[in-house]
C-alpha cells in the first residue's frame, strides 16, 4: 500500500471525515469547548456544559490528554489499472477529468458511515479503494465513459457529496475489476428556471447549499433540507430517497422531483418532459428513488421550486413527558396547520441542546433562570423528563399566523408550554453540529452514530424502548465502559406514523476492534427496530449496511424482480456498487 | 358467433354500458328529460333546458323518434376452450367460481371506452371475447389459478369494476391462447382497521362505494373519490394510478396506498408490512401504480384511513372569464388553504350545469333571476364567458372556516363573486351524471367521451385552444353534421400545473363507421395535447388507447427497461393483457 500523508484536497471540506476544515470542536484546558471558524451561529461561543453533559450521560471521564491519534499517513491500496482502459481515457478526455492520485482515490472510496467507513479511515485503513476518479462535466462525457467502461470491463461508481451513512459507497469485496468513481460535482449548474410553472432543471452534482443559494438570488427556493444539505447533491438525494426537514411544506425528494435523467449502459432513462402528476403506465422513474447507484448515473433532474416565503418564524413548546409530546404530534398530524417542520426531541436531546449553550450573562441569565423556574417549579415539569417540540413555519404572513395560533393552542391541550422562537431556532441550528460532534468525540474514544426508521404511531413507544434495551444489554455483554448514550427525536410526522431518529454512542476505550463491536451493536439495534414495527430506513437508505434486513422488508419475489431488472438492463454490471438487493 | 339476447347479469348494474340499470335519462314527448330511479339527487327532476342546450351546442335537432337501436342479440364469439385447463379448473375449484356463459364473457371483455368498446357493444360487436370468467375468492385460489394458467399456457386478465376508459380491458388481437378474466369483486372485505395508525387492510375487489360505506359505519373514510367510485375497485385504482376528487386532502391513490399485494406467476410482490414513508432501496411497489394488469393480480392493499371530518361544506364562485378562473387557481395552489376539492369549469360546462336544472318556481325562481341579474347586469359578467369554481371543504370546523374565508377573499382579488354552497354542491352532483348522459345521447346519434391530461400552468391556454382547434378542424374535414361540442374543466390543481378534463361529442348521424371516425379524432386530439405540453394521461392511464404516445412520453431505454422487466418476471406472458409499453 502507498503510505500517504493525509492532506485533504476537497477544497474547503475534509472529505475523509465530516464537514468543513475550518469548523472543528475544540476542547480547552478549562474543559469548555468551542466551535472554530465562523460558518455557524455556534462558532466562537464558549460552551462549558458540554463535557459535563457527556460525562454524566456516558458515566465516564473525558481525559483531554488521552487522545486517540488519527492515522497521519493513510495507507491507500495501490490502484489496479486496466491499461487499455487508461489509454482509452487518456486519448478521449482532457487530463483534468481523471486522477489516480492516492488521496483523490481515498476520498472517493467511502462515505460517512461511522463503523464501516470513517472510523477505519481515521484510525485504521479501508479494505478497498477506488482505482481512478473521473470528474464528469457533461452528459456526453458520461455516455462516453460508460461506453469505455463496458468495452473494457470496468466497474463504475457514482459519487456525489460522499455523505452516505449506509455504506452505499463502500466498495464490494467481490469486485475484482478496476473501479472508477464518477464524481458528479462539476455538473452543478441550474440549467433553467421556469417561475410560472414553479420548476427548475438542475444538474445532479449540485450541492444543496449551492442550489438554494443560487435560487435565493432569484427569489426562489427548493426547500429540501436534509441535515447534509451543505455537502450532499441532488443526484445523491434521488439515489438515496432523501427526506428534508421542511417536507411538510415542500415535500420529500420524491415529491419534489418531476423528471430524472439517468445515463445507463443501455441508454438514457428519462421522461421527455417534466410532468405534473401523471398516470403513464409503469413508470421507470419510480424505481430510481433509492436506486443507490445500481443502475446508472443521475445527471440532472427537473424539480419544483417555490417563491421565497413572505415570513419564516420559529417556535417551540415544552412538554412534561415524551408521551405527551407524541400525543401532540399525532393530533397535529390530523390537522391542516402542520408547519414546514416540526420536531420532538426526547429529554436527553433536550438537555444536549442546553449543554451546547454558552453560559448566559446578565439579563439573559436572569430570564433564562426565571423561565426554568416557571417550567419546573410552578408547572412541575421534571427537568429529567421534559421534552421539547420545535417548529419552523413558512408562508404568507396570515398562513404562518394561522399555524402559530393553532399549534400553540393544540400544544396547550397536551400540557405543552410555549418556549419561544429562540429555543426553536436553536434546535435547528444544532442539527448541523451533530456530525462535527461525532468526529470531535471520537478523539476521546467515544464512537457515535445516528440511525433512523419510520414507525407507525402505535409502535413508537415500543420501538424506542426495545432499541434502548437492546443497546444497554449489548453494552453490558461486551463489557464496554460507562453506560451507553441513546437519544431520539421525531423529526418528521406523517398520517400513519413518524420518523424516529436515534443518536447513540459509547466510550470504547480498551475495547478491541471498537468499530466492529460498535457495528455489530448497531446491527442488532436495527434488528430490534424492525422486529418491533420499525422500517429498514426512513431516509438514509439501505446501501450495504442494512442489506440483511431486506428479506424482512419485502417478499422474495419482490427482491427477485429487482435483481432480474438489473440483470437484464445492466448485464455486465457496469454499475457494480452492489447496493440494497444487489449487495453481496 | 353465438347470438345472445342481452340480459344484464351484473346484479344492479348494466355491465355492458355505464352504471345502474335503474338510472337512465329519459326523453319525454314534451322534450323535457328526467333521470329514472332514486339513487341520485337529480332523479325525478323535470329538466326542460337540456335538449335545447344540446341542440344549441351541437347546432343540430334532436329527433325523439330517430333512435339508434341497441343490438338486442349481442353476438359473442364462441369460447376457445383449452380442454386440459378446463378439466383442471373443474377438478380444482367449486363450480360457482367460473363461467363460460356468453353474457358473463361479454361483460368481462371490455371496459367503458366509447369508441373502441361501448359503442361497439351497443351498436355492433366486439372483435374478441374472454373465454372464461373466474370469480376468485381468495389469494390461494389466485395462486392456484395462475399455476394452472402457466401449466396450460392460458392468458389471464385482471378485471375489477370494468370502468376502464383507456381500452385497457380490450383484448389484444395477437392473443391466440384461451383467455380467462379474473373477476376480483368477490374479494371485497375490509380485513382489518387500525384507527390509531390510520390504516386499513382491504381486499382489492372492493368497490369505492362499499369501501366508504363500511368505513363510514365505523366513523372513518378513505376519501378517494374518482368519478367512477360507485363501480371501480381498489385494485383498479392502483393498476391505473387513479386520482380522486378530494386529493388535496386525502391524496391520490399513490399517496393513499402503503402496501400492495400482487400475485404474479413468479410469486407474490409485496412488502412485509405497510410502511409510513420509507427509503428502502429500489421499491417494486412503485412500479405497480399504472401496471394495468401487466404483471399480476392485485389482491389487497393497506391504505390510509381518516376520521370522518367534523364539517363538510360546499362553496362556489363565478369568474368573468376562464383566464381569471385559472389565475385564481394558480394563486390558490401556492397557499395552505387549498380545500379538499377545487374545480373550475369553463363557460360551456357552466351552462351545461344550468341546463340540468329543473325550472325554478316561486321564491327560488325570483332569487335565481335576481342573482343572474346581479352577476350579468351589475357586475357585467357575460353569460357566454363566465366560469365557475366549486369547492368542497372538509375538516375541523376552524380549518374549514379558515379555508372558506381565505378562498373567498382570494377569489375577490381575481374578480370572482361568491355563488353559494348550493351551486357548489350541484357541480359535484353532476359528476355522476356525465357517463349516463353519454349513453343517453348515443341513442340520438351523439357520440361523446371524456379525456384528461396534466398540463403545466404556462400551457393551459395553449392546450385548450389547440385541442379545440383540432377538433373543429377534423369535424369539418370528416363532414360531420352540426358543430362539435367541447368543454373542459380543471378538476385538480398541483404546484406545477393542473389536470384538464375534456368532455367532447359529435352528432354522427349519417357518418359511416362513426365510432372509428370518432376514435381517430380523439387520437388526433391527444396528439395535439401532447404536442402542446400536455401529458399522456392524468388518471385514466395508457391502456391500449394511448400506447402510440409512449415514445413521446419517455425515452427508448425507459420503455425497454419495462419490457425487459416483464420478459424476465413473466416470461410466459401469463398476464397477457398487453397494456402501455407492452401493447402491440
Amino acid at each position: 500500500m502507498a503510505d500517504q500523508k493525509f492532506v485533504a484536497t476537497n477544497g474547503e471540506t475534509w472529505g475523509h471525515k465530516w464537514g468543513f476544515r475550518d469548523s472543528e470542536f475544540i476542547l480547552h484546558t478549562d474543559r469548555t469547548i468551542t466551535l472554530s471558524g465562523n460558518r455557524y451561529d455556534l462558532c466562537g461561543m464558549v460552551m462549558p456544559d458540554f463535557i459535563p453533559y457527556v460525562e454524566e450521560s456516558l458515566q465516564i471521564k473525558v481525559d483531554p490528554d488521552d487522545v486517540l491519534p488519527e492515522v497521519e499517513h493513510k495507507p491507500v491500496p495501490p490502484p489496479q489499472i486496466n491499461p487499455d482502459f487508461l489509454s482509452a481515457v487518456e486519448s478521449t478526455f482532457p487530463t483534468d477529468r481523471y486522477s489516480v492520485d492516492s488521496i483523490d482515490r481515498l476520498l472517493h472510496s467511502h462515505g460517512q458511515t461511522t463503523s464501516e467507513e470513517v472510523y477505519k479511515i481515521l484510525y485504521g485503513q479501508i479494505d478497498k479503494a477506488i482505482d481512478m476518479v473521473f470528474y464528469a462535466e457533461s452528459d456526453e462525457e458520461v455516455v462516453e465513459l460508460i461506453r469505455l467502461a463496458e468495452d473494457h470491463n470496468i466497474c463504475l461508481v457514482p459519487f456525489g457529496g460522499g455523505t452516505s451513512v449506509s455504506s452505499a459507497l463502500k466498495l464490494p469485496k467481490s469486485e475484482n475489476r478496476m473501479i472508477v468513481a464518477i464524481d458528479t460535482r462539476r455538473m452543478d449548474k441550474i440549467e433553467w428556471v421556469n417561475t410560472e410553472d414553479g420548476r427548475a432543471c438542475v444538474q445532479a452534482g449540485i450541492t444543496g447549499s449551492k442550489l438554494e443559494k443560487e435560487l435565493y438570488n432569484q427569489g426562489y427556493m427548493v426547500g429540501h433540507e436534509p441535515d447534509s444539505i451543505e455537502f450532499s447533491t441532488l443526484g445523491g438525494w434521488i439515489a438515496t430517497q432523501a427526506s428534508g426537514m421542511k417536507k411538510n411544506r415542500y415535500g420529500n425528494i420524491e415529491d419534489i422531483v418531476e423528471n430524472i435523467t439517468v445515463i445507463t449502459p443501455r441508454g438514457i432513462l428519462e421522461q421527455n418532459q417534466a410532468t405534473t402528476r401523471v398516470s403513464m403506465g409503469m413508470r421507470p422513474q419510480n424505481l430510481l428513488f433509492g436506486s443507490e447507484g445500481n443502475l446508472g448515473l443521475i445527471t440532472r433532474a427537473i424539480i419544483k421550486i417555490h417563491k421565497l416565503p413572505e415570513v419564516q418564524e420559529y417556535a417551540s413548546a415544552v412538554f412534561p413527558s415524551w408521551q405527551k409530546g407524541v400525543d401532540f404530534l399525532q393530533a397535529l398530524s390530523r390537522t391542516n396547520y402542520i408547519p414546514a417542520s416540526v420536531r420532538l426531541v426526547d429529554n436527553i436531546q433536550f438537555r444536549f441542546g442546553q449543554a451546547l449553550k454558552p453560559h448566559p450573562e446578565g439579563f439573559k441569565k436572569l430570564m433564562s433562570r426565571l423561565q426554568k423556574l416557571f417550567v419546573t417549579q410552578i408547572k412541575g415539569f421534571d427537568p429529567y423528563q421534559m421534552c421539547a417540540v420545535t417548529f419552523v413555519m413558512e408562508g404568507a404572513s396570515k398562513e404562518v399566523a394561522y399555524q402559530k395560533q393553532n399549534i400553540l393552542e393544540l400544544s396547550k391541550q397536551h400540557e405543552g408550554l410555549p418556549a419561544g422562537p429562540e429555543n426553536g431556532k436553536r434546535g435547528y441550528m444544532l442539527t448541523f453540529a451533530i456530525a462535527y460532534i461525532r468526529d470531535f468525540l471520537s478523539n476521546y474514544h467515544i464512537i457515535g452514530e445516528t440511525m433512523e426508521t419510520s414507525v407507525p404511531w402505535s409502535k413508537i413507544r415500543q420501538v424506542c424502548q426495545k432499541t434502548k434495551d437492546k443497546l444497554f444489554q449489548l453494552h453490558e455483554k461486551y463489557n464496554i465502559p460507562g453506560q451507553p448514550y441513546l437519544s431520539y427525536r421525531i423529526p418528521q410526522i406523517y398520517h400513519t406514523g413518524v420518523c424516529i431518529y436515534f443518536m447513540f454512542g459509547m466510550y470504547m476505550k480498551g475495547i478491541k476492534g471498537p468499530e466492529v463491536v460498535f457495528g455489530s451493536i448497531e446491527h442488532a439495534m436495527r434488528e430490534e427496530i424492525m422486529k418491533n414495527g420499525g422500517s429498514i430506513s426512513h431516509h438514509h437508505g439501505v446501501g450495504k449496511l442494512r442489506k440483511d434486513f431486506l428479506p424482512d422488508t419485502m417478499s422474495p419475489a419482490s427482491i427477485e424482480l429487482i435483481r432480474q431488472l438489473k440483470a437484464s438492463h445492466d448485464p455486465n454490471n457496469v454499475f457494480g456498487i452492489r447496493n440494497n438487493v444487489l449487495a453481496d
